[in-house]
């Protein structure tokens, strides 16, 4: 049974994380990339409870548990020593100059006010409670406040546990981070609606983020949302490749898909390439391997039900056939992972082919002409990630195809498949619409921190008044742009 | 006669622009830098048929405009010198690591696609057709799309044609920018709702602005809108300033107030301080300084016509008393400057008082307590500055009100008067809502640039096919993130 927050709580709780803004905003990067570390020290200490909590709720094997627990910490750890930098403060300082009449202008990046994050199951750890959103959101500056996933209830409240105790180790207001639970949709629309909340950061379906999208922005003060929704993840094979390597690119693309019975926003769902021997050879290979793969139990039943329903939707489409599927019956919640092959045209013609089935099925898409792919690739909506397989001669010979798939993606992969990410700066994981609400952010990654900043500029202040960051003696030794040029030393005024 | 260009015409702009939007996606840094450095020198070589011509439609001074056309051409040379250093290329690159299985990561920021950019009536050059909108989302990497402000057509075709000579010159794709104009709704509507269009550039009223908001988030796909749309510019007087200088400060208060006819974003509409002897005396000195303001022609008499309605609105609200005004008729579309004073319960109680009369009138708040003043500070809409005057002293005695002074601007000024910004990097010119729809981004200062880019993650791409920010031997020597730390050097493979 998973409890509902009562909207007094709620109330409560949101006029604590606006109380609490007031003193976050007035911390320095240093501190809370203090308070960043001992949250990632503090999740590292929870023992294997956590792991097999998590296990329970979600089906996801410890192994994978394991290491989706060190990515979660190295993400606290690595957007603190982002933070600590003043790469996202981008402190900005002018002063007088003879021509002009505003005087000293001091401009950084403070947090814009308490951040609702709403928990995805496929991530229990990296995307829920303590995941990337609330980590980069107070790295940023802001008081959190996470709508736990009701599928994984008791794992979302040992890391608020962990969070909390955090908060309280550094004797920091309490409304930094709160925890609500509830199964309704009303709660996330309560929250987001609530003028007191500035930003929203929600990964699950369409309908989910698209919803709240729409609650911010006629809101009477409109505010940001940060959802991320989904994508069919395409992959565009060109002949070279396929004449050199397409059972290896199968087997690949096959492993790939299957990943983690599809349960990945980046899983390739579709593939598609010109007809011929190459591309035979390719889908001959995946029927050799697809069969094989052991299913396994889905997320939750909701995941396997929706799974089911849209993957049969795909299958009776016209044109659209079987070449490899699973094919014993479902136990329990099992995703039976499934391909199946299209014409270029019918895929063109038929939008239901283009929306996402989230679990283990892919679409492999047999062009009659490279204008084909062409229509293909400038009518695609958005997409987290876009993979060319291809050779060096394949690049050349398909430049403006190419051109237009760096419109509809956030990350554009040469080869290999692109199921998982790297937490770098480089990372990008954000596309446009559909795949995001917002293609100019990520949310893995350092740079994630950004979505939660705003600039003020400070104009003529004393020294004694401004934060850390603008002083003149730079007493945190940042990286500052003064007078234009980038200057990490103290001023000489 | 202001000519309506047809729907055929603006669709045919559109698909112009969205194809341009292909060829200069690909330019590099300094190619867009070059060509914003030309269009600085075309505007410069205007000679003074600009001018005149601006004066007859906008009644601005000759003096006044020279200055205009200075700072336009300084923002597009400052945007182009800060675009051409990389900074808003980003570039950040993730080489291959051991424990990693993404390999090689490369990401930047490229444009999004065509931009609408709305001319604004009161800088018929700096915020209009050739202004900062247009300046930043060419630099950024995007194709142009004007509509041309109605209040000034002939000022605007010359800087629309300044620029497409230039585009001309550099044998560009003729879509990198377009005129369209226009009198109705209807244009701007059509435009903000259109498929190829991909943000839109807006300054003006709260009503223009934020239907153009809803406009773009109702699209299927959403696009973003900047939108700065009015703010009250609220001056907080403290104690010991008051005391000490009263008169100078309400001389300094008048001129900003009637500095060209009020007719700015930053006009300081507001003026908040305890009553008592040196409020009496700032009172007696605006009644000696703003009856002598020489009244002349607003805009034009839309603006007119708004300001006297809105002023009598204002000045016919209970417990609301005429200071100063300067008496004469109006002539023409004259504005003639008035200042009122009420009392803070009445200033807190009745909303009509905090919003924006566009035009030469402040109103006076004579507080009772410093809890009315933290009260109204607390209560104050977002707005594009707030002014803070006062002494150290009285700083360190009013620091929780000016902590809350920070979440309701985007730039806080120790005393000194609001009117005007400085094209420089630590501008701030972008306030919470209602005073622009995203307070995240400045629409004055390089950093306006920011608005129009989305960054793009390159996975294994083989050197040649990757932008000439991202390669390997950094040709463009930027300063680029390698590993996580800045490096403006080719990189070590």
């Amino acid at each position: 049974m998973i409890e509902e927050t009562s909207k007094e709580v709620i109330d409560q709780r949101i006029q604590m994380a606006a109380e609490a803004y007031q003193f976050l905003k007035n911390t320095t990067i240093r501190e809370r990339a203090a308070f960043m570390n001992a949250v990632a020290d503090k999740i590292e200490s929870l023992g294997d409870g956590l792991l097999t909590t998590a296990h329970q709720e979600t089906s996801l094997p410890l192994a994978r548990l394991a290491g989706e627990k060190a990515r979660t910490t190295g993400q606290w750890r690595s957007y603190a020593n982002a933070v600590a930098t003043g790469i996202y403060a981008e402190p900005r300082i002018n002063l007088p100059q003879p021509d002009q009449q505003k005087g000293d202008l001091r401009k950084y990046n403070v947090g814009i006010g308490p951040v609702v994050v709403f928990g995805a199951s496929n991530f229990p750890f990296a995307f829920s409670t303590a995941g990337g959103d609330t980590a980069s959101a107070i790295g940023a500056g802001n008081p959190v406040i996470v709508k736990a996933h009701p599928a994984h209830p008791e794992t979302s409240k040992i890391m608020a546990d962990a969070i909390t105790t955090v908060v309280h180790e550094f004797k920091w207001p309490e409304g930094i981070f709160s925890h609500v639970t509830g199964t309704s949709n009303d709660i996330g629309a309560y929250l987001a609606k609530h003028k007191e909340i500035k930003a929203v950061a929600f990964t699950g379906s369409f309908g989910g983020g698209k919803a709240l999208f729409n609650i911010a922005n006629q809101r009477e003060e409109p505010i940001p949302v940060f959802a991320e929704m989904g994508s069919i993840n395409p992959v565009f094979a060109f002949q070279n490749v396929l004449q050199n390597r397409a059972e290896e690119l199968a087997k690949e693309y096959a492993a790939s898909l299957t990943l983690g019975v599809g349960q990945f926003c980046t899983n390739p769902g579709v593939f598609i390439a010109l007809k011929g021997e190459g591309l035979n050879k390719f889908i001959n290979t995946l029927k050799n391997e697809i069969p094989g793969i052991t299913p396994v139990n889905m997320l939750h039943k909701g995941i396997f039900e929706n799974f089911e329903k849209l993957k049969t939707t795909a299958i009776e489409q016209p044109e659209v056939n079987v070449i490899a599927h699973v094919s014993s019956e479902a136990n329990e919640w099992q995703g039976r992972a499934t391909v199946v092959e299209t014409t270029g045209k019918n895929f063109i013609q038929n939008s239901i082919l283009s929306e996402e089935v989230f679990g283990p099925f892919g679409i492999v898409v047999a062009c009659e002409t490279p204008e084909e792919m062409i229509q293909i690739a400038k009518q695609l909506k958005g997409q987290l990630t876009i993979t060319v397989a291809g050779t060096d001669p394949d690049v050349r010979e398909n430049q403006n195809l190419i051109n237009f798939l760096k419109d509809k993606c956030g990350r554009l992969l040469f080869n290999g498949m692109p199921t998982g990410v790297e937490v770098v700066y480089a990372m990008q994981h954000g596309g446009p619409f559909p795949s995001t609400t917002d293609a100019r952010f990520t949310s893995v990654g350092p740079d994630a921190v950004k979505r939660f900043v705003r600039p003020i500029s400070f104009q003529n202040w004393p020294d004694e008044f401004l934060p850390q960051e603008l002083k003149n003696e730079n007493p945190l030794q940042i990286s500052r742009v003064v007078d234009g040029e980038v200057n990490s030393g103290s001023l000489k005024l």
